[in-house]
């Protein structure tokens, strides 16, 4: 039994087929694979787009799907050996288990905590889950990997680019309110590195991704022939830049202190792409996973631009998730 | 593209088409005219029957349903030009794009807020769904008018009556605690209008319907042939009544102090439809969208009576929605 | 018309078939018994389990399902004949009789309240969906029966000893941080009585199940050949059981006083089902509804040992459900 959790656990070929069968599903997109097959979808964070591109994906390939919102999980005990007499009235050790037996598949949402930095670095509540399903259980975004957004992103590359390897993106931090996870960067980084493309990773000092990801980002790249630079300079970072990937995320100060993390962001708060940086590329084109805080992370002039390829990349959701559905149960 | 957001701004014809079809629906609900195609139903206002007649009318039909929850969507930025750095996470310039990707059709329940009046009379919110749709929506509801609603009070209308035109209805005004937008009163006002019935309207002062919705309805009414009435005395107002169609609504007092308007709703507290009214119309059916307050609107006695057409009413908005379904997407 | 309420009111000769219709979707889970039928389920307390396998079950058998979640419903009047001026929306006279023109079946989940003790012995809240539904409604827990785990049950148990009269089964009540409701030991009590097993109730003081439900048990035990005792010595009490079914309830002090029915229950804090006194069972296997509090009710060693029946118990619901469903509705 296999699960979908990190694209770059995946091998170069897997890639490529599933890239192919999302291509295919994004030209003809009602099939059979799924018919007869039920699915629940558990959101512990909220979602629009991964829900309903999850629910068109299924139902499109004639499954089932039943969505379970977050007011009926936060009740879920998720640490071994508790004696329960709490708030929380359910145990995973139950719960999986069974949903496992009324459902062909699971996807699961659990986001980071942001509070806790071995839990989130270890993906702790994700991996609670995947232990206990005894069905294959896809990932719609974990503390650490978000896999079918960097699928998707990857399909929008090509469709830009004609092709992946060795075109230049630049992956560049933006501020934000808020101290986000770092799902989304940690598979896009991962993802292009899997690729062979000329990645420029560039952050602001103290917003380094988790070193584990780093690492393994550098030997895929290498396997790759494909490159990575760090950058504390954005400006610079930019420049040759065919796609410019941005993306906010919180700095590791947050599991210290919640006040140093938002100094730390505040002091960043240049870093908005506006239209001036996007003239220092290669008319690259702008790309964002969304939801976007319009004039925090990006300028409405960008964004509402003839390179901004965001609602492209969103469809694309639907037709990787539907490529990864059928790798997965058909 | 066009889209169903007012039935007054469609052709006689067109409504006759709607009403026919709705009929051949109630006679035979199963059909394939949504076959391969999926609709999100967007609520940003509680719903029970609209939901769920929207959700049966789709599968019945074979298309696929989601429906997005009001707890999902308040965090939609609906202004253009802001910087995003509130608590508001997504604005509806991608929301709405990314959506019309996903789905072939959306519908939409933005109901009007009550404290800003130029926004509830100009349907700001609603109107800025439609701008950044790429897909058809239909209206589920909007601060100005109810159209599914309309529609099934005329297929309602019709079997109560053999016929439309020259019928006589008194819509009147009734008690309720809060001030309730106007949607459903334009919504009836102009469908019998259009219809050419002759129609009493009757309220207390201070309640008067948007001018622009009454301008439009003695237009309509002209063309067609029938009358409209305005009276403040609603005892007289329901003599010769075919149809009584009892609903209250805020008075546009609301919009500077709610202690005012809600003065003038407790002065006009007497307006409630109980049996006594009732014997001085025509043998009148007695029609209400619902929900609807028992004994502070109507009287239990009339709204358990022989004569009240509340269920099939509301049995006829699945009825009706099939045909605006299929006449927007088949 | 027809519904299904409390398993005990069935003849012996319909449970039997419905146990024969569960075993054969069981191995055989895609059919078209419902198929052009529409279904909602009401939610007016949490759900997981109950949920999806009602959703599966009907989509499973070519039916349409809407889940209607608490947060819609907690705004119904059910009282009779009062003035709708406060909070409450909507009367079920109108809410119940439109649901049933939209749907084939009704589910409804209304749990007790554990305030209103006539209330909840009457199912007051549950018969006023009865009254006034017009098509049939199936119950997923009232305040006094949950007949899908009551008919899921005797199918595990049939399961696990190969057949269910005169078969030996302790329920037991158990500790537990609230005072939950009857429904579940009701069912499971009326069940086995009705089958004919050996059945020993096991609970502490104070913790008696509803008079009518027990008169009601012993009447259904003489007829099938049955035998009852009770107990208030949990460990003398699982002596030769070949199921322990464990269960918490509240005590009926709850209806007088909080304070006093948490002292009672806290009083009893030791009757946790753990590995030793199972080994004083005729090797029983252990059953439990779920969701159940880990070592409070029962000990991490009980349930996650070889004996424990409950994710196969709660599979179960499943293939009972859809019995009951093509019992009621095909």
């Amino acid at each position: 039994m296999r699960h979908f959790y990190n694209l770059a656990e995946e091998t170069p070929e897997t890639v490529g087929n599933l890239l192919a069968a999302a291509a295919r599903f994004k030209a003809d997109p009602i099939s059979g694979e799924l018919a007869g097959k039920q699915f629940a979808l558990l959101f512990l964070a909220p979602s629009l787009r991964t829900r309903c591109s999850f629910e068109v994906a299924i139902r499109q390939l004639r499954g089932g799907v039943t969505t379970l919102e977050p007011s009926m999980f936060y009740g879920l005990e998720m640490r071994d050996g508790v004696r329960m007499d709490g708030d929380l009235a359910e145990h995973i050790r139950e719960a999986v288990p069974v949903l496992s037996r009324f459902y062909t598949g699971l996807g699961l949402r659990i986001m980071a905590g942001g509070t806790d930095r071995e839990a989130d670095l270890g993906d702790f509540r994700f991996g609670q889950f995947l232990r206990h399903a005894t069905v294959p259980v896809f990932s719609m975004e974990s503390a650490l990997f978000h896999p079918c957004q960097a699928l998707a992103d990857l399909l929008t590359i090509r469709e830009l680019l004609g092709e992946i390897g060795r075109r230049r993106i630049t992956i560049t931090w933006a501020p934000h309110p808020r101290p986000l996870p770092t799902a989304v960067p940690n598979s896009i980084l991962l993802a292009a590195a899997q690729m062979g493309m000329r990645v420029t990773l560039a952050r602001p000092e103290g917003f380094d991704l988790p070193e584990d990801v780093m690492t393994r980002a550098r030997d895929l790249s290498r396997q790759a022939g494909g490159e990575i630079e760090i950058s504390d300079d954005q400006a610079s970072a930019v420049r040759g830049a065919e796609i410019v990937y941005a993306k906010s995320w919180g700095a590791l100060a947050r599991y210290r202190s919640q006040e140093d993390e938002q100094k730390l962001r505040e002091a960043a708060g240049d870093w908005t792409v506006d239209g001036s940086l996007m003239s220092r590329t290669a008319e690259a084109c702008f790309m964002h996973c969304l939801p976007v805080r319009r004039n925090v992370v990006v300028t409405d002039e960008v964004l509402d631009g003839p390179r901004s390829a965001v609602v492209e990349q969103a469809e694309n959701r639907l037709h990787a998730q539907k490529a990864m559905l059928a790798w997965l149960y058909a």
